[in-house]
């Protein structure tokens, strides 16, 4: 999907929301269970009742890797599922990947060839190979790791640079910029940390950011559309938790849509705010 | 596996060897494709030709999920073929992971309680509680990435920090040491640094270390085991393709097993001149 595309979609969905399926096969409602094949049934349903409100899905690697090769089976047809009946979205294989050149061209054949994802996450510490070969594919985006939401945050991402003053985060905007360009590299930048991002804004103008942390994990929507949003929205606010679990009960779908509406109402509001 | 089994079969066997399964299923000897089960057939050839000389494997998961369900299958069984047959073998899964803590969880449960792995590669950027709950598996480790054998390690893990002139890679180390212990916490190091293997010694003594680079990127033995050895030999060493791709024809395990027998001499010689 080119960036024209996906600003196209915001715009004509007033929204800008990813829902993020962490699919915990110990939070799936317990009716689901009569059915062999409760984790696909569940993504099914939450994707079903969200899939106009929101213009990305993420599914979280972790989630279904834990649980082996019937994990890795319901994920294949999830992005399947996806991509035939809801060929608009833009689908994020959330993996925190990076490796040595070789091997990254490996999990860019995993993520890109093998399956039909649009971007994986990748994390910056091996650098420029580590992150290339994800390049590679025409109409595919890298979406790298910069400012995360979490405590751990703090321990290495705002080492400041000893020649130049810059935070480590911010080095790591600047110098993988040049690896790819604003068609094919976002960044990840945790609502739990949104007053900076004016400064980011400095440095990556143009890029589209995945924003995490709205939600379970406290960050404001408000507070991120105000220093994040550009001309083009260059935003993909991600909920998670709050969205796929808002209910355990069989109105758990139904639930999900209306959580996903309250945000789609305010994103809506945002965008027209911002003249989008 | 613990520290001292570790060592204990290191002095045995007199190698401190690892064995990198990047198996790539493009590189497998054509023979071997006339059975259905290819991959897992190269896999067990060069286990069954490899297993007395080496303390540790190591499969490269990205190779894996690129070929998705069937990839996976594969690890499974290769996993447990090695942990029933040849149960003093400590199992690295090189897999890159990290993540925010609930979904770091989610790796550990794939990779030490689905799977039966010893210890999982972990990338620093995203702190402490992207790394923590690896740790909570009682024998389990977490191999962090520390300096990496690559040309991108150039890129960030070289900043040094404004305030202790300390560079990247080393505040990884200092930061991350209190998160674990010397038996749960090992750090990858690359061979084609070795030089630096001194300074980083003078920060973690006694922790061991996972050496890749040896072979196909260009490292030393030699230097890593000068400046990277300690009084538990605190080393294991990886060797990928200049083992596993010795040879493409009919003979690939005999070719493999000469490579690593090769290997095996050069380190029961540096064994001996530590005096273990």
């Amino acid at each position: 999907m080119t960036r024209e595309e996906l600003f196209e979609n915001i715009k004509r969905k007033r929204s800008f929301l990813c829902v993020g399926l962490d699919t915990d096969i110990n939070k799936i409602p317990e009716h689901l269970f009569e059915d062999e094949d409760a984790m696909f049934a569940f993504n099914k349903a939450i994707i079903d009742a969200t899939a106009d409100l929101c213009v990305a899905y993420k599914p979280n690697l972790a989630f279904y890797e834990s649980l082996g090769i019937a994990g890795w089976e319901v994920l294949e047809r999830t992005v399947e599922y996806i991509r035939s009946n809801y060929p608009d979205q833009f689908i994020i294989a959330d993996a925190k990947r990076g490796d040595i050149g070789n091997t990254s061209a490996m999990y860019a054949r995993c993520f890109f060839g093998n399956m039909d994802f649009d971007t994986v996450t990748v994390a910056p510490y091996m650098g420029e190979d580590s992150v290339s070969p994800f390049l590679t594919y025409p109409g595919k985006w890298v979406t790298l790791l910069a400012l995360t939401s979490n405590k751990g945050a703090f321990d290495f991402q705002f080492t400041e640079d000893k020649e130049t003053g810059k935070k480590l985060f911010e080095q790591v905007l600047e110098t993988s910029k040049k690896w790819g360009n604003e068609d094919n590299m976002m960044y990840v930048v945790g609502a739990t940390k949104a007053d900076m991002l004016q400064d980011i804004r400095k440095i990556i103008p143009n890029n589209f950011l995945l924003v995490p942390g709205v939600g379970a994990q406290g960050g404001s929507l408000q507070a991120v559309a105000e220093f994040g949003m550009n001309d083009m929205c260059g935003l993909l606010v991600n909920s998670s938790r709050a969205i796929i679990y808002a209910d355990s009960t069989e109105n758990f779908a139904e639930a999900a849509r209306a959580e996903a509406l309250k945000v789609q109402q305010e994103m809506d509001a945002l965008l027209t705010k911002k003249g989008i």
